[in-house]
């Protein structure tokens, strides 16, 4: 359905032709300072029509809060809000009356309501994720408030472009020999170093929002390559979460990773999702992708390396959660497609809709903004577990090995 | 939680070292027949102790039924379900009460918890896989029955050793080339006609459950090898759902391919999904990786090529539905590791447990298990919508064109 | 939280001196011809400043549909919408800056959040029943479009006047004396006559909204009474569901009535709630209360009697479903009271806002909005289970006594 | 379905006549002292054959504990437990075949599933209620330990023989003139008294747990009258809750007062629910019916009166809660009745089955459980926000007014 969450609760609403497109944010913590400029930001890097990249549909996205909130700060009932459509020409996708568009999501559309709406893909649109952005938004600026909670993705792909090896995420790095444990597979600590230290800012230097001037200036001309082609590329996006408490994500069923993924793979484009070592994990063997245990500075257990992407056993360890999700190229292109008809009539449809030739650059906050809503949830549960077992009597049957130790990195 | 489910909801219990696990699966439809040997035939191929490349802990793993059943046939009712836990020699673990196992799930769950377990990683067991593989068992009969879908999966690689070429999944066939698109990048004829007709008795032909004889051979001898040094590795296992109906998967959080993201990424050790193309989705342009309209013999609209892995705009089209899971080398490893205590002191840990060396053949059963709970689900989701909207009076304003047709392949 | 139910699902936000009050309806069946008409009628029959029996607060209460509709008929996907607040006059409220009105939500908002709303009672204004109206008028014009199902309420007392015995529901008809089974204790014909008849047209021939002139002039002379004594007065209201269909409700946790109840105590005011016999139930003895089964025209089983109220064992039959709903007299009255400050302080209160002295007329259209929506949902659930047993195979094992006759009344 | 809660979530499974019935509680905070023992206390005082008031089927109910806890300490797992159902006895219903039991459960689980349980009622059966007494056991004890918070329920009244005026619940009070709001409507001292001091010891010195010998008394001679007449009767039970804190219940649908109702409705039997006041409230103008607030001796805000039954605006305040909940006269009794057989022949049935003639006196430890377990959810989730808006920077834009007091209640 429409909404997501179980304390922190998201539900949208709206398509690319009605009249707006909103969400109602339930669970935000009451006493935190909120302006409509909190969220302006994160919307207004996900618009369209920012550079020479993207569609030049140009919505202002300008967001009207309704309720929730009073003098700035928010009152812990449910933050209604709203953007209007402004740039509709609905007549552009006039022909897919006829045809379902290949690979997107008029038929399946069609075939799940029994009804077509205007837009054919209905609520598959990409202005759909401006409800989840404003979400987004308003958890993260919590989490950096309460814990300095930090997220930043960034492109790491585009095509068959990506960051080169030392920076790439594991399973963007060739490991040479075939069925050969031999080969070195280690960790680069360059992609750690950036993982640890990269930010909006720096990202945002960037058209592509791929942090590396070479590999951003080879990915705008691919993408470029692409729109002149009347023709569409996919890429990959990678994120990191910093500074998260160890102890997050709920056996066995919402494990952290399971709902991470679950709120990737919900995002319009997407095919693939990996966290940590991911695909990578399984060539490396056991002895070597270990994480092994050593005493960090401030006198709590780290890992030394983090193949395992901050997450064990579908609980958070405390060590920078990093993940990678893959968008598909864009199904919507401007060239003729041999296809057929509805009623199955063969042909050849000629989009001629504005869209992106890429999406990942604008996907950006929108993957963000899905990482803070996961983590937002997950955390208020564990909260009340927390809050709910310090409460308890102390026991002094047990072993002591068997109760957290005093320095724990927990929330 | 341990809950999964809107309208087929499934509950587990219990850990490695408790009397036993179990489940309550709520929501299965009256009036099916349904036995004990249907659930135990999964349960079977799940258990530990079936070769020589699982773990030696033997486990019958005999289900028993306690509700929800009488004279074989389903009341609709809650069906309670357990299965003893008999071999548990809790003194394998021992060492553990000093170190958290590297990768493993012993120090996050006392982080989340606060308290240890004596397995360790509590929940993180395997053995918590058995009251998901027993509803899994439960869903795919119903499917079976009611809708003809058949749900398959294999191993597709382990290590680096994965499926030929030709067989492969997408993302495990090399494109060549870099920052070249216009290499060919086609999906294989042979892996399509082997998605359509793998069967679980051929599957289990193999012990790694890779269903090329070559590959499985040298597979088996890469668990062998990791086996002797006392050391793990990983592997990916493929899945085909076939015959599902059109029109599942509920925009816009709970798409398809989230849903199934999220029970995938649920199984322990898993770090990785994709769905069709998946990765190698982004590389391939949009003009090659749209999957263009044909008409089929049934009169149905169908598609030509599927690098859509059978969904989109999150919702199916009728086409097969195949993904990849990627299972992490395992943690527990027989090997001495250096690593640190729970209070900090670095030393060595050496487990003695009985384990794995490599799980993706076990895995098997309980992927197919998620992928029916995830499917049966989304089934009943969309019936009931299916079922509403066609009580209600017809349309006479509305073009044709914005009309289902009558030859739909929805539910 | 601000969401209620499964398959259809209601979402709402906004209090009393936001910008606007709304929601977000999602899972309404697609292919419904539906137009903001269909919702403002039964807004319009609770918005304020209808007669001298309501608070004077004058709203105009124009509903703007956002989305989930096109030329007319819905899509399937979310309905946004929503109501502007426009007499705000937040200043009629300033003295709660000192003091929380008694019986009010003023404290107890202030305890949840730890910060207080300008409007004191936050979420608790009637204004957040607008987006439960909206929602319900949804629900009801499908429930009847697809089931024939008509929804009725009414006031059936204010203060201690109330309905004549022959046409009270069956608590509100007393028994006699004391102690004693022998004493007649009658289902009264005329008040089933009444719930079979009863339609919203009659009910609004009276300012009441209780179908009975003498009844409702004596309640209408209470009311001007409570106002012209600057004091409230409370009242029931019962409400009747015809024709729905038998099988609804979710064993166990989830009966049919206990979702009602869920449903009405969460209108704001509610107090108490009974289904059929209700407390009266208590008081007569099985042989009597029990409800015989007949062979209805229809050739389906119906019972003689309905002390049930239209539910048996948590289930609806498909007779009438009656219950009623208690409203304590208004928290906000104009008379000084005395009680303390926030922080203690004894003193006056003396309230100047601008309230109604009795609820009841205007929580008519709620209690029918809630009921619709529980009806919806529940509608929706059981129709999957329906449509999926019904593609099982049939079991040729079972004794014909154990399988439903095909007179059946289920949907 | 058969889960109810959000963080504290019982699954509950089984009917009369399968192997065991039994639960799985999630949610349990980890860390607290649980032994069977725990558990069985609250079993037996609701198993049958206490005495001769209640059927004769003779249960040990011996609780079997499965899971999450380990050296008598609760993990924070998920609790399984089972207890055997032995005295079957399946042929006391085999007329049953025939004949659906008027106001009983077998009709519409049969028009429900379209199959029907040998049982007949299924799930409707009282033994489904022993999983919510176990869970609502290990809630109860966490809500002690932590909270100090107590639960007595207590026999209010059994058919028309009801506690004195003093002791009785506000409903329970005839108020003497009908149309006067001039007569004394004061809520007893003596009735908040004893909801201030009642124990379940004290509660279970009498066969009917209705706290006043000479009413006890009376009332055991009608349920024997109800018995010796093979006939049934039904009652009231009043629950207490003391030291809840404040801040509890979830605006807008998941009120404290509207979970409460949910969860008391969802107790087989039952007709009726009022909290404070309840219907008594409808009729008692708002200047008398209004909580003063007075300063405590604490320090803290309490209310002079509680005709609001410790909840305002869905919010608990602190003071006691105290709810009535109506229990049906039994559907089951052993005279012969005139009906009609599931084909629509008429007929006469006489039930044989063992029954309880009068359900009240078990009734009390559910009643005590499902509101334990409504209490402990609601705990959970508002701990959660408490902690969460307490890490977040203080706002000093607010005037002192708008912030919560030092000497809050709240949890």
């Amino acid at each position: 359905m429409s909404t997501y969450g179980t304390l922190f609760r998201v539900t949208t609403y709206g398509e690319s032709h009605c009249a707006s497109v909103g969400a109602i944010i339930d669970g935000c913590p009451p006493g935190m300072e909120l302006t409509a400029a909190d969220i302006q930001t994160q919307l207004s890097r996900r618009r369209p029509g920012q550079s020479n990249l993207t569609t030049p549909r140009d919505e202002k996205d300008l967001v009207h809060l309704q309720s929730g909130i009073e003098r700035g700060v928010t009152l812990g009932t449910p933050i209604g809000l709203l953007v209007k459509n402004e740039d509709q020409r609905p007549h552009d996708y006039s022909e897919t009356d006829l045809y379902p568009r290949p690979s997107h999501a008029d038929y399946t559309y069609l075939e799940k309501y029994g009804i077509k709406a205007s837009s054919g893909g209905g609520r598959s649109s990409a202005r759909e994720t401006i409800g989840r952005v404003a979400a987004g938004a308003i958890a993260e600026k919590y989490l950096k408030l309460a814990y300095g909670i930090e997220i930043v993705a960034f492109v790491s792909s585009v095509g068959k472009i990506h960051l080169p090896s030392s920076l790439a995420p594991p399973s963007l790095v060739s490991s040479g020999a075939e069925d050969d444990d031999e080969v070195q597979d280690a960790l680069s600590e360059a992609f750690q170093h950036l993982l640890k230290t990269i930010t909006r800012e720096e990202v945002d230097k960037y058209p592509t929002r791929c942090p590396h001037p070479e590999t951003s200036e080879r990915m705008t001309q691919r993408i470029i390559r692409a729109k002149d082609a009347k023709d569409s590329i996919g890429g990959t996006v990678t994120c990191v979460i910093r500074n998260v408490p160890s102890g997050l994500g709920e056996p066995v069923f919402d494990k952290f990773e399971a709902t991470l993924a679950h709120a990737m793979l919900s995002i319009p484009a997407t095919k693939a999702f990996e966290i940590g070592s991911g695909f990578k994990g399984t060539e490396v063997p056991g002895s070597k992708h270990n994480d092994p245990f050593v005493n960090r500075p401030d006198g709590k257990l780290g890992t030394a390396t983090n193949w395992s992407g901050g997450v064990q056993g579908g609980i958070t360890n405390g060590e920078d959660i990093y993940f990678r999700v893959g968008f598909k190229s864009p199904a919507t292109i401007s060239q003729g497609q041999k296809t057929a008809q509805y009623d199955g009539t063969p042909g050849e449809l000629a989009a001629r809709g504005r869209h992106d030739p890429c999406v990942v650059p604008r996907a950006v906050p929108i993957v963000e903004a899905m990482a803070a809503i996961v983590v937002m949830d997950q955390l208020l549960i564990q909260n009340s577990r927390k809050t709910a077992a310090s409460l308890l009597p102390p026991i002094t049957t047990l072993p002591p090995s068997m109760m957290q130790p005093k320095n724990s990195k927990a929330a």
